[in-house]
């Protein structure tokens, strides 16, 4: 059955767009080298009928299938399992931009477009797509919606659920969903875009999206400030949201052992003031006026974040490329993780009032379970998200400690978060790395609803099965 | 049964807060008149837990559901058929504000709150709470939700669902989800919240919510420009965006008959440059610094609209009084077509970039099929909705005009609004009055995932049955 399978599929993508031979390890095997998957063949469908008809025949063969972008997620969502039974459905080829509408400020793109050329997209008919994460350089907005992607411009303009309108999907059952809307009103129903929409590829397929465009703006402007404690940092972004309003698009903290991770591995990069300050913040303001109306605000909102108390030192970039090397140290934390050796990484979110609170208690917690254990606190302060990561004790040997503590870390981590009325993966998703800790933490009510609309939606648990929801 | 079933509820909720006698027309009418309904009962739960118990005791009798808040939907969403079988259960007594977590800009409140108590203790705490509408006094935020409200402000802050963090819903089921989140970042499964919102109540009732504050803008001024078609409104409306970014917060366009009818009904308004133009355009600016710097920055776009020549002509309001004078002229478009007499109105969009040709097929489409009909066109054109309504010829009776052409005159707009791939309901909803419509202009494919959705979460179809999808 298997050969005449393969063959069906053949025909409908042709001959070379059917892998299944070979190395195929770029298709499964995750990101983080965390799952070793084994797949039936990997299909790179051209267009969305060619997806429909691979849904299709997978239905009728009661295969499963695993959508992939660009493979660059961290929770094992994008990979098949070892059996050697589910086809990796690729949207790669999928990457067309298929519409620019200056005056309705939206862009119409195919699910395998990547993020980069996306925001490139943008930027030469004039416009900002501001969704920026790390590894937009080679993630797809199609694996961004599917995931709702975070980054570091939620703040001001949300996540990937917010900066969609529409949406075209095949359905698990094979049929094409064209949801394709330029609309910012549209009251007709359920929100089936918002459902697919982070859905992680198990209710169906995105092949295509219409998104949000902004203004771009005339300046942008960033600075550093140095901030006693978690509580100070929070007292700041209550200050910048008041002077900045929605010029405040960035807000990133970083503790001190993280920067300091930076300054050992990366010495050529300048961290301002590590030495002296428990937390680093980078503020970033974008301004539709001008670069010196720009300037005066953050002048302001310093001068009166220096006279309150909660900053003790603070500098605004001068030139575009200071501006880089500020947002260069941010980004350089999780390499420097990777130098000092393998960690327990947390994507966590709770509300922005009870971070410090959150903060102080779960690192006692842990210093308590592991004396000497260093805390790698870094990220999206505006939004309430943390990558709150855990290394060995200094001297210990980093494999030997996340084999041993990884579970009663993440336990004693997430237990937290669920106290504290947060989210136990922020922007990252569920994957299959987080299925039982989903189980554990959500509310069965929830659970029970997510269950009922995936038996609706894909009666046969063929789409990227055993994800997200245990199979 | 009728009697032991009423019994039940009276045990949960108390004697006073089930009505079975009596005129419950204010619970049974909608607030167009245009459905007068009979239920079995009204039920008034006093919190969560009695709401379920509510849910409970209808699932277990079979008994049909009715969620209703401030009842002033637009479109028979929240009124009783006339079959004297279904509960109304208002969620009127359900009114506290819960919460506000400064720090976390966020606002906790029950579904009966109504909107303008909520705008209000928002205010008070020192934030803003952006959405508003026009029965923002008497609608509650339950209905907003249950709908996903619009109103005029939707440019900068989004619709009702943009606004809302988590929930708390009591399920078809009777179990209560306890969604209330008041977290940015939350990728653990799929968006059952916006599932919720804008559900018309037929998958569940909305109890809580928690949602969105915004630091208060310094300043908000208001200005009043004079176009000369619609091309020029959207030209208009690029730039403003342009010059304004976020701070851009209203975008109102008026055709010169609808203003024509507010001068001829309420001869103490002053209508700017209504002999003179074709539209009027009410601009909004909210800023974060001062009023000067709005004023300096509204002059700036005003000047350069005057060069580029989209406007004709402009004022600025010097005053908190002149600038609530504007704004009521714009307001008193419904009333003044109230005086003219009876219209067909139509809620709907269509993409920015498409309205003047729209406006231009339909209205020569309209001429057509009706010589001398008179069109009452004004909208929030910065979200792409217009209330397109049709006025019978001058001196037509309107009642007769509304009885012999409305399905005629719907089908040729709806069919329009289709073609130009808009929404036939932008901001109202379905509820009963629009199920036909839609199901002749929603894909087969999205009605076939919702019904798959109603059936999953409301197995015997009893919440609010008839509303949104037909029985």
């Amino acid at each position: 059955m298997s050969l005449i399978f393969l063959e069906q599929l053949r025909s409908i993508c042709g001959q070379a767009h059917v892998l299944a031979e070979g190395d195929l390890s770029a298709w499964e095997v995750d990101w983080r080298k965390r799952s070793f998957g084994k797949a039936l063949a990997v299909v790179r469908p051209g267009n969305t009928d060619e997806v429909a008809q691979v849904v299709k025949a997978c239905l009728a063969a009661r295969v499963s299938l695993v959508p992939q972008g660009g493979n660059t997620g961290l929770v094992v969502g994008s990979t098949p399992d070892d059996s050697g039974t589910q086809v990796v459905l690729s949207l790669q080829r999928l990457r067309a931009v298929r519409q620019i509408d200056a005056a309705n400020l939206t862009i119409t793109v195919e699910a395998g477009c990547v993020l980069q050329h996306l925001q490139e997209a943008a930027l030469q008919a004039g416009f900002l797509f501001p969704l920026s994460l790390a590894a937009e350089g080679s993630c797809t907005i199609g694996g961004n919606l599917a995931t709702n992607a975070g980054g570091t411009q939620v703040l001001r303009y949300g996540n990937a659920r917010d900066l969609c309108l529409g949406l075209e999907v095949v359905t698990a059952a094979g049929e094409v969903w064209h949801g394709l809307s330029g609309l910012r009103k549209d009251n007709t129903g359920y929100d089936l875009r918002d459902l697919y929409i982070g859905s992680e590829g198990t209710l169906g397929v995105i092949t295509a999206a219409t998104l949000k465009l902004y203004p771009l703006p005339a300046a942008r402007l960033t600075a550093w400030a140095a901030v006693a404690s978690m509580d100070e940092a929070v007292a700041l972004l209550g200050l910048a949201q008041q002077h900045l309003g929605a010029s405040l698009t960035g807000f990133e903290v970083m503790g001190q052992f993280a920067l300091s991770l930076v300054v050992k591995h990366f010495a050529q990069l300048k961290v301002p003031f590590h030495e002296s300050a428990a937390f680093g913040v980078l503020l970033e303001c974008s301004d539709q006026e001008s670069e010196t109306h720009a300037r005066a605000l953050f002048e302001r909102l310093l001068e009166a974040a220096l006279e309150n108390g909660c900053v003790s030192d603070a500098v605004v970039a001068e030139s575009l490329a200071q501006a880089k090397q500020l947002w260069h140290v941010r980004e350089s934390i999780p390499l420097a993780q990777v130098e000092e050796g393998l960690n327990i990484k947390h994507d966590i979110s709770v509300p922005v009032s009870r971070i410090p609170e959150f903060v102080r208690d779960t690192d006692a917690l842990l210093q308590k379970a592991i004396p000497g254990v260093r805390l790698v606190n870094f990220g999206h302060l505006g939004d309430g998200n943390l990558h709150y990561n855990v290394q060995a004790p200094a001297g210990n040997d980093a494999a030997a400690f996340m084999h041993e503590r990884e579970d009663e870390v993440n336990t004693l981590v997430f237990d937290a978060v669920q106290r504290f009325g947060g989210s136990i993966s922020a922007e990252h998703g569920v994957g299959t790395l987080k299925v039982s800790k989903l189980e554990h933490h959500k509310s069965p009510v929830a659970l029970s609803l997510m269950r009922a609309i995936k038996t609706a939606l894909d009666p046969h648990n063929l789409m990227n099965t055993g994800k997200l929801l245990r199979r």
